[in-house]
């Protein structure tokens, strides 16, 4: 196996002086990309830091973000990527926890700054990698070494540092090069955050095989077109919201989108008739639905030519197994069940993290002999396509975010007016799911007023779309735990989207 | 990583009901196919083998071989694959080598019977497979484990047993699913034989992926063009005398070859001229040349794409590193060279042997920090493409045969009439490299005659296709050391072969 420097060494070697990443009017070459990555590790070496320190970064997606996405893990040091859209006070979580030593962003730092030893501003990027020596990268770096933790939820017990090793994400490079089928002559459009699992799902496979990346600083769907047509971009993979506004935008100002081969979409469950929207814009290109987990780092399961199914049963599968990765479905003892039963979707494979920072509990929960448990809840059908039907966890996926229910309710629980509060997801049009509330006061209170109070705590994603204030007490088991299945049947009763991403 | 076992599983899980081989009248599913994988390996359990045991195979090309080939690993146990050209002296020499328990053979057995404990012969093996319970596969199998030795030369101390791992073996998997891209929908026709690497090349990423095997027994132009039409063939690899001969049989009567589109080809030197008639009969078909060796599993560097290059300097490449594959090119003290000077190549990564079985000396000259040192003399240029000059070994590869001089020579030596004898490659358009003597005799000896002599010491591939018989001594150095190199020139000069494959 391979570290993160094997692979920019391959990309220097091989196609040195090809454009490895386009960003605005900067455009890298490969042999540029590498360089800059050595002067990076040389920057973070000059600061002190050494093997295993934690560089944070929080920024839009940029040439910059790339470097230090590949450089970091190059260098020997750990990656954690930070969500932008999260407040100050879910960063300084992630922050501490994580114990970062130097944050890179693109943003004001404010309190974050004396979080840290060091703060990179993008502003003064260029000139603090210019000032050290290149450093070699991946010296003494080997693939069980940490490369990064990825944070998923926010403030609470919740948020976790997911640890991937060099050999996690160079075997999911190989698991989306045999499924995407990348290479030199490909053009990546980076339209998802890279502080997402989503946003990099592909980046470790693009340099390698010394094809492009086309960065989209933040995502608007009349930009992503237009760098599709100016940069014959070739494949991209996005959230469905994302999806849904690009097809909406191409039919009403078409671009030139010939060159698309492959566009693939994962993160949060899709309408059927968005996918119809999107392939009828796109007729050239190979859809393709990417369910995983930033656990599995991320590709677990891959429905390849998903255009010709949209009329059949599998318009509603994840796809199967990807080559490299086992997935079964299991009971709660972890027996794998039968074809048809449904339990919980478990994954193995050298793409699955090795635990979560600093949470020995909830690592031995999750991982079992091997198998990561997802907490989605599906079946496979007799040739291994999954379907999910559920999610085991009090999550929400909603825009491409994992919105987990009991920190949205605890934000809910610490106004003063708030009796009960229960939390889940609801179908919607543009997010696949929306955060949705049903709320018992103790005394009248608007829901406006409860939104503006969790939108000073907790980050706007997570913040209920909705928020249902009623009178007569939530419906409760015998044991007084409040049925929220049974508050949220009434919303997805024939509700045909499908459930996963 | 992941074993045999993980691929013929994920095979018959997620494409049970597909079609897995084709052999003449035979079509197996994949679910098929893993049920006589269990089989077989039940069969042999039965037998006592027991983990690490060695099962011998010498057969034609057949389902039955390609199930040895996947179940042996797959059970624990070690593949033997032997060259059915060599003669029951080289054979005999490899089966003790091996220590074989068993050997599974097509034709009559004879002395060889008395060397292993079972023989299992193809008009048995129905019966064999069908007699014992079938056994689960992988059980306790991890990737560290040996999956094959994989015997190179004759009966000489050249011949070696290439020790491949289940890991050395997946990563090539890997290797060749991203340099092919193959998916389900790919057919593969298994052209070169299976006991070489250039006719397993593609086994297990085909099975992996849920691919069809298409099975030529032995190499037929004609057959292969009429297997390609009925059976929409979609990708294969052969030597070059294979290729030549199918551009021939294709240009002289046309079949629907339109499903053809990707032809690589490997094992030994190409002509141009030969890759400029295969692409005029294959015009739709992506050509890759594929360099490599038994100890590297086999894939080294790739040259993709190869029919755009007829007309460049490329076209005398063996193309770039494969994803996944470290290429340099070292001096005698193994330092990395510059762009443009000749050394010897080096190959590290994943897929390199672990070994030669038995062997710790040539093991420990082969294998150099990790780094396995090729024989072969070339240069990298700016891009990393390599170009092979020479060959530091004293071999000829020839019709995809790796062919020992000094073995050749000792067979001449043998005979009363040899006082002195030389044996070199010479450029020979249907072999790539044509075995060459140059011999002094004692007393007057007719060319034929030696030929018959060495015929009956080693295989018919690599007695000389020319004995030249002189009467003047042979250029020697200094020390007496017969100078091949001044033999060879003449043969060479201004030829446009590219070395390599």
């Amino acid at each position: 196996m391979h570290t993160f420097a094997d692979v920019l060494e391959r990309a220097r070697r091989t196609f040195p002086a090809e454009v490895a990443v386009v960003d605005g009017g900067v455009r890298l070459t490969h042999h540029e990309l590498w360089q800059r990555c050595r002067q990076l590790a040389g920057a973070l070496t000059a600061m002190g830091l050494g093997r295993g320190d934690r560089v944070a970064i929080v920024a839009a997606n940029s040439h910059r973000y790339l470097e230090t996405y590949l450089a970091v893990p190059a260098a020997g040091l750990v990656l954690v990527p930070l969500n932008a859209r999260h407040t100050d006070a879910e960063l300084e979580y992630a922050l501490r926890d994580a114990g970062a030593r130097v944050l890179i962003t693109d943003r004001d730092p404010g309190c974050l700054a004396g979080l840290v030893d060091h703060v990179v501003l993008a502003t003064e990027y260029d000139d603090v990698i210019a000032s050290a020596p290149a450093a070699d990268l991946g010296v003494e770096v080997t693939e069980g070494d940490l490369a990064g933790l990825f944070y998923t939820g926010g403030t609470t017990g919740a948020s976790k540092g997911v640890m991937l090793t060099h050999r996690n994400l160079v075997a999911n490079a190989f698991h989306m090069l045999v499924g995407a089928r990348l290479t030199c002559d490909d053009g990546w459009l980076v339209m998802a955050p890279m502080f997402h699992a989503a946003g990099t799902i592909a980046a470790l496979a693009t340099v390698w095989v010394g094809g492009r990346h086309v960065m989209l600083p933040s995502f608007d769907p009349a930009a992503a077109l237009d760098l599709i047509e100016s940069e014959l971009v070739t494949a991209t993979l996005g959230v469905p919201t994302m999806l849904a506004a690009i097809a909406d935008e191409q039919a009403a100002r078409p671009r030139d989108v010939s060159s698309v081969r492959y566009l693939s979409h994962g993160g949060s469950p899709i309408a059927t008739e968005t996918l119809r929207r999107v392939q009828a814009v796109f007729p050239h290109a190979e859809m393709m639905h990417v369910y995983g987990a930033t656990e599995t780092a991320p590709i677990a399961t891959l429905l390849p030519h998903e255009e010709r199914h949209l009329d059949d049963a599998l318009s509603r599968s994840c796809g199967q197994p990807a080559v490299g990765v086992d997935v079964r479905v299991v009971d709660s003892a972890g027996k794998a069940l039968d074809v048809g039963e449904v339990g919980e979707v478990a994954i193995r494979g050298p793409n699955v993290m090795v635990g979560y920072w600093n949470k020995p509990e909830q690592t031995a929960e999750a991982l079992q002999d091997g198998w990561y448990r997802s907490g989605d809840l599906g079946y496979l059908d007799e040739r291994s396509f999954l379907f999910l039907v559920d999610r085991a966890k009090d999550m929400i996926v909603s825009g491409g975010e994992n919105v987990y229910c009991t920190e949205v309710e605890d934000a809910l629980y610490a106004h003063p007016a708030v009796l009960e509060a229960a939390v889940f997801g609801v179908p919607d049009a543009r997010w696949g799911e929306a955060v949705h509330a049903v709320v018992v006061p103790r005394h009248p209170v608007l829901a406006e007023e409860l939104a503006v109070f969790c939108r000073q705590r907790i980050a706007d994603y997570k913040v209920p779309k909705a928020i249902d204030v009623r009178s007569e007490p939530l419906p409760k088991s015998g044991a007084g735990k409040i049925l929220k299945r049974d508050l949220r049947e009434p919303y997805w009763a024939g509700h045909d989207t499908r459930i996963g991403g």
